[in-house]
């Protein structure tokens, strides 16, 4: 489901979760649907709407149902949900999301500070998940992220065979793919083609997306490094909102914009059309006053001479 | 002379040139010796230190000769400058500059707001300059970079052909080196790895640097990609100070800090201690009060677990 099927590569928007549930003001549902439908209009083909999570942790995501429903009203567009346990996988499979992606720390101590579970726990949890599914939604896709993957700002280095393995348990407990999350803008280009060159040699067509941050400038060559590795799906957020507000100093998705515009300028096909994205970029921020929106291309503009494509 | 000796690259700091002539604000001959002094210090191998321009065009660069005499008090680092013309090249041999770099732009209409002559017409100027320097200062290193080989702001795009075939004509002409600068920060890595192969194929040995701009976010990928591609000499600017006056909306040269991080994060071995060239950045600093200063290494800082090489 989350492999390209018309395009070069798939861009997986997370902004309207990873986003929104990292900044402090809460978006209206209606902006929520506003800037969901521009995306679409933008061409984008999988977009994660929320995060079924309780309200009184994450308020901004409390409408995570509405929200999915209204969004799986497009034809042709993955609609993705975050969980953090068996309870949020059903709310968000009985709300219709094509696919639920439940993050699964390679660090002992940020996914206990993230989940307060072990990653063996997580494990479980992705069982029981996969065993819900085949009762109640057999059609949904089920993503393991393994999350500092690339080091961990609780615990500093993770050992690389750990990540694996990690990503390895998932897959065997019932996972459809497993992708590996930057989360706190560690990774360098050489480590990052080389744990996912062993994840997809490990899992084959089941290793997932790159989930990569800006924190110290690196999230282009990352994810250039990832597309060498093989990867062909990219997490992104639009104006690089996002971080983890339990990984202190992470912050920075790769900003969907200028990750668009790397892919289409080295003629890679994303199917998205550029300046709607940047259209949509718009309607975030009228939903957001006053928010701080990241992004090189947004202000520099399409270089001269450069054609977008056409979808 | 340009090429690394001891170590895996070379980053050829510029800022002292290419910065300090794009910002509005003078740095005293006094900060700029300091600011020299503590790149030195940091392992920085070479520096473009001064613009040998008419200093009514450019006051900032008033001072090149002195601070090139000081530069140059420093053993093994490879003082640069950069002249637009035969007398200002004469200049810079005089002043005791160890390499002179000339602006060669493969857009003509860059090239004739930029410097009032055609490319044809530089490359008479570069054998000019070597024929001087071969009678005058014979250790003196040329290396003609050529500008927008990515693009124009003001014709958009630059025929590959034409560039490629311009180096060569450089070189042909009495340049040591050549290498290709994105002026107005509109390369992408496809393109990159593109041109420098080609570049290294017409050329061998006397392929240089690579010149890149953050314009658009893209800088660090580009350099990946350019090292990619079998380059190791790479320009960029302490904090990111820097651009073009005459490439309208260009701005933003790689962020020396950030580069350097991505390298040795990388395993690649800079010479350039991270720690100490952080302190440079505060020299720069203390230099131009109120410059805006850019680069994502400086305020995020150095990753948890990660230990600088020291050299």
């Amino acid at each position: 489901m989350s492999s390209p099927q018309r395009f070069d590569l798939l861009i997986s928007e997370v902004g309207p979760r990873d986003g929104l549930q990292s900044v402090s003001a809460t978006m209206s549902t209606a902006h929520k649907h506003a800037w969901i439908d521009a995306l679409v209009a933008a061409g984008v083909q999988e977009i994660e709407v929320g995060s079924f999570v309780s309200p009184k942790l994450l308020p901004q995501m409390a409408d995570a149902a509405e929200v999915v429903r209204h969004a799986t009203a497009h034809p042709g567009v993955t609609i993705m949900a975050l969980v953090p346990n068996l309870k949020g996988a059903e709310a968000a499979m009985r709300a219709g999301a094509h696919k639920i992606t439940l993050p699964v720390s390679a660090s002992p101590a940020h996914s206990m500070a993230n989940v307060r579970k072990t990653p063996a726990q997580m494990v479980e949890e992705v069982r029981a998940i996969a065993r819900l599914r085949d009762e109640i939604a057999p059609a949904v896709h089920i993503e393991a992220g393994i999350s500092t993957a690339f080091g961990c700002t609780l615990q500093g280095l993770v050992p690389e065979d750990e990540v694996i393995a990690l990503a390895a348990a998932c897959v065997a407990a019932g996972a459809d793919e497993s992708g590996l999350s930057d989360t706190t803008g560690m990774a360098n280009p050489a480590q990052v083609k080389r744990l996912f060159t062993r994840l997809r040699s490990e899992l084959g067509d089941k290793a997932g997306a790159a989930h990569m941050h800006n924190t110290r400038g690196l999230g282009l060559a990352n994810c250039l490094a990832a597309y060498e590795a093989g990867v062909r799906t990219f997490d992104a957020s639009q104006a690089g909102l996002g971080g983890c507000p339990y990984a202190p100093g992470a912050s920075g998705n790769v900003v969907t914009e200028d990750l668009v515009f790397m892919f289409e300028a080295m003629g890679l096909r994303t199917g998205i059309d550029i300046e709607r994205l940047l259209a949509a970029r718009e309607t975030l921020a009228a939903g957001l006053p006053g928010e701080a929106l990241y992004g090189m291309l947004p202000p520099a503009g399409l270089p001269k001479g450069f054609v977008p494509q056409r979808y």
